[in-house]
């Protein structure tokens, strides 16, 4: 359906009050309820847990429970906007996680934006969630603070504007190579974009084994002798570009085989002319692509973008909901390279089913996907060692 | 009907899971449902709320959500058994938030029992609630906790179980005023325990004009001459026991109108008929009544417990829900003494239509309560300038 078709009133009108409720699971309808629910009952689970720690994982919600966190100084493409401002967009992710993988969560904006205060408190709070979806957090701040939350934390954490982009371009290059019948160690991948999702999506894309990747910020393409790199630059251009190319966009799409455009920079269509032959090409800034569909299309054998009103959606929503779902029922104490490849498999393998150039992803609304990540998520928590808690038996 | 009916396994199965969830208020079915509850409708909210902050009342669910706070450190009789034993609790507390006004809350349970941690951390996750129901804090520290919380947010703050105790007390003594035809200015009143309740209930009554309170604690009544109390013990010595009484229960109750029982420390039956006539016995703690209700009724002439198996029976839900509800109505700045005083009113108003010795109070279910308290808050509210929304008409 056309975005054109959503009026501003239609928008305001969806999240006017908010979006999310809580629900007690069990009515309170008589005397007995209460006494259950709350005194004198509660006193028994309560002091129960108090003896045995880890039945709170069966009497509380906590444990299942994601904790969608932001400090809103990246939100979608608006940027620095504040943590109360951002609250909508997290209040969207609690939606899709309960939607798709049947998982609650609470939006917790943040009134800081230090790394120090943001770990200090996630830490004071840990008792109250299980999961971490960290989100809308300006890079480089981030990477930093994924880092720490991790180290601190003895749950999943995984900030999403990272990994569940990630994934999901793993998977639709997966879908695309399918369709042009191409091996991903053999390309080689143009990366415009060295921010949160940028950086995430040339690891995975390294950890998949694609042969060359090329990635470039806004001052061009990252490469060794630069004397302006960040440390997490400084990483890429040593792990990435091993013909050693200078230049800018120009330079870099010159005979490369996949455009990923994660930077919202402007890519003009005769540079698309110079890539090799019948070119992948995913221009995923939204709502304004790095180059417009349609015109892409002239030139790449397979297009992609963020948006939902052309064929290929690529929407972090594939990913998220089955990823903490996965983690969350392996009782994963962290999330590991392998769960993010394999969550991506499993994204790819639900969309061979109806494989074609304008069909290389899952539509995002593809209820078969979370539970299919959701599965791959847990049993690849299993292998490396990070589960806690047996597979069911249908996983 | 009886606590005894309500069997451990009852207990345990009504806690399994834990016993809230996060719903979406609009389903997400197709393409259009997602592009307005998340990209790219969302981020005109986002922006929106960015431009003018004000608009997250409208368009979040922060404004109107009661964070659930606590420590852990003195959960119902059990004490200090630390956060992740404390959440089912905090868990039922979302529930009656939810089950009798409508409230939307999060359990939020600290791993910290620092005063100066716990204002810090409240303070940085300010714009994801828009109300603190504190919980379950060790008194004396609750004390300071909850002045200092007040302080640093401009939202409503109430340590329930000091003032909701409070406010049902009140209720509850005015509704036994009421039976016995007795001005609550002619009464002495005997308070057991200067703990979080203690504290509380002592205030309340003397700003309600309880003409003269003893209170006692464990070594105790509470009197200037004494050499170890804590500052707010002896500003309870100050503002009671103006006929200076020293000495320990038997000389608290000979003669008194009232017995408050706060304590869990036991009053034999003998001190009862040293009491003035027909006295009124509270004895509320749980799940051991200070003197049994039974063995109270043969001196008292309105007896009173926290317990669902007898005659009234003095629960906080009576209070907190409609206390909040009211409170978030006006969107007041603070819960002001006129706002619990006029709560405590409103509940004695709803008792007031069936009185009767054995009814001084509504029954915890009883669903007119909240609405009445939550009006009459709301109208608290406004007439002390705190209220920040003009009333709905129905108020």
């Amino acid at each position: 359906m056309s975005q054109a078709q959503v009026s501003d009133d239609d928008i305001f009108a969806g999240h006017e009050g908010g979006k999310l409720s809580v629900a007690a699971t069990r009515p309170i309808t008589h005397a007995r309820d209460l006494s259950i629910a709350y005194t004198p009952g509660v006193a028994k689970v309560s002091r129960a847990i108090a003896e045995d720690e880890a039945l709170a994982q069966r009497y509380t919600w906590a444990d299942r429970l994601v904790a969608v966190v932001s400090d809103g100084t990246a939100v979608l493409g608006l940027g620095d906007i504040g943590p109360r401002a951002s609250m909508p967009v997290m209040e969207g992710k609690s939606v899709l996680f309960k939607s798709f993988a049947g998982l609650d969560s609470i939006p917790l904006v943040l009134d800081t934006t230090d790394v120090d205060e943001i770990v200090e408190t996630l830490v004071r709070m840990r008792p109250s969630f299980g999961a971490v979806n960290l989100e809308d957090v300006a890079a480089p701040r981030c990477f930093e603070l994924e880092d720490r939350l991790i180290e601190a934390l003895d749950c999943p954490v995984m900030h999403d504007d990272q990994h569940g982009t990630a994934i999901v371009v793993l998977a639709a290059l997966r879908g695309a190579n399918m369709v042009l019948d191409r091996s991903i160690a053999d390309q080689r991948v143009v990366v415009s974009g060295a921010g949160a999702a940028g950086v995430a999506c040339t690891r995975i894309l390294r950890a998949a084994g694609v042969g060359d990747i090329t990635v470039l910020d806004s001052r061009g393409i990252v490469h060794a002798g630069r004397a302006d790199l960040t440390p997490i630059k400084a990483e890429l251009a040593e792990t990435t570009n091993a013909e050693g190319r200078t230049g800018g966009i120009a330079e870099a799409l010159d005979g490369a085989d996949v455009f990923l455009g994660l930077s919202s920079s402007r890519v003009d269509e005769g540079l698309l002319e110079t890539m090799a032959p019948d070119p992948i090409v995913f221009a995923l800034s939204n709502p304004d692509p790095e180059v417009h569909p349609e015109v892409a299309g002239r030139h790449a054998t397979v297009v992609a973008t963020g948006r939902s009103d052309f064929p290929n959606q690529i929407n972090n929503v594939l990913a998220f909901p089955g990823v903490f779902r996965g983690a969350l029922d392996a009782g994963a104490r962290a999330i590991t390279e392998n769960m993010k490849l394999a969550a991506a498999e499993a994204i790819a393998s639900v969309a061979a089913d109806e494989l074609a150039a304008d069909h290389i992803v899952p539509s995002p609304l593809d209820a078969r996907v979370a539970p299919e990540v959701a599965a791959a998520v847990a049993k690849a928590a299993e292998s490396d060692g990070v589960a806690t808690r047996p597979l069911r038996p249908s996983a």
